[in-house]
Formats: structure tokens, sequence, C-alpha cells
């Protein structure tokens, strides 16, 4: 099966790309944009079938390798 | 309204960070990762409220900036 992480800076957390990508818009004339925030998407493919097993795992693999929760929050999604 | 960009390689293209992921998944412990890729996930906050002109722009936004068209696909969701 396959599972979906998303991984976001936190709220508070200052994200110097997703400001570069709203000065850059801004600077090609795409006006209205208020905030941009930059996060990472990672697409896994499982040989797990159960889907409990399967989510289990994949946050255990966020809490030790994908994410760093001190500043990042992470989603897992099966899909 | 806020929209959601997703912005993979396309399937053909080789995604070494995917790979360095599945190797290190693989060094911790974790079996059965068949594969991975890694993308970006980038959120927008518009001032625009009609979500055709706002999915629109969006469009257009990727198209010019957010993502490289002939090595990644994209995705817009408004959310």
């Amino acid at each position: 099966m396959k599972a979906r992480v998303t991984v976001m800076l936190k709220s508070g957390v200052l994200d110097p790309q997703g400001e570069a990508i709203r000065h850059a818009l801004g600077s090609l004339g795409f006006a209205g944009v208020t905030g941009v925030r930059q996060g990472k998407v990672i697409e896994l493919d499982l040989a797990e079938t159960d889907p409990a097993q399967a989510e289990t795992a994949v946050r255990a693999m966020c809490e030790r390798l994908l994410a760093n929760t001190v500043i990042e929050s992470y989603r897992v999604e099966l899909v």
C-alpha cells in the first residue's frame, strides 16, 4: 500500500524558502498572495497491507527520520 | 482562501533524494519500503475568494515559478 507523509515547519518557525517564493511571486506580478509556507511530501510504497500496522510503521519512520519534530509537524495519509 | 500545491518529479525521472530516504529507512531497520519519492508542498494564502479564479491564478504560478514542468508534475487543491 502507499502512504503519503507531509512535513511542514511548525507555525512559529521562520520559513525563508516560503518567504522567497512569496517575494518571487510578487515580482512576477501575482498580487494577493499573503503568505507562503513550503514543506516536503514523501510518498512511500509499502509491502505492508494492513492499514493500522502501515500507519504505525510510517509514524515511527517520521519520528526517527522523516521529520525533525522539534521544528516540523507531519501528517500521514494512507492512499 | 488557501491553496495547496504538490510538486513531484515525473515518474520516469530519477529521484536521488527519494532513494537516499529509502536506503536510510532500510539502515534504520524499516523493512518493506519498496519505493520512495520526495516532492515539495507549497501552501499559499490567497486574498482571492472565488475558487475558480484562485485555481486559475495558482495554476499560472505553478507554470511560471513553482514547478519545472519538463521534469515535474503538480497538483492544486483549494482548502
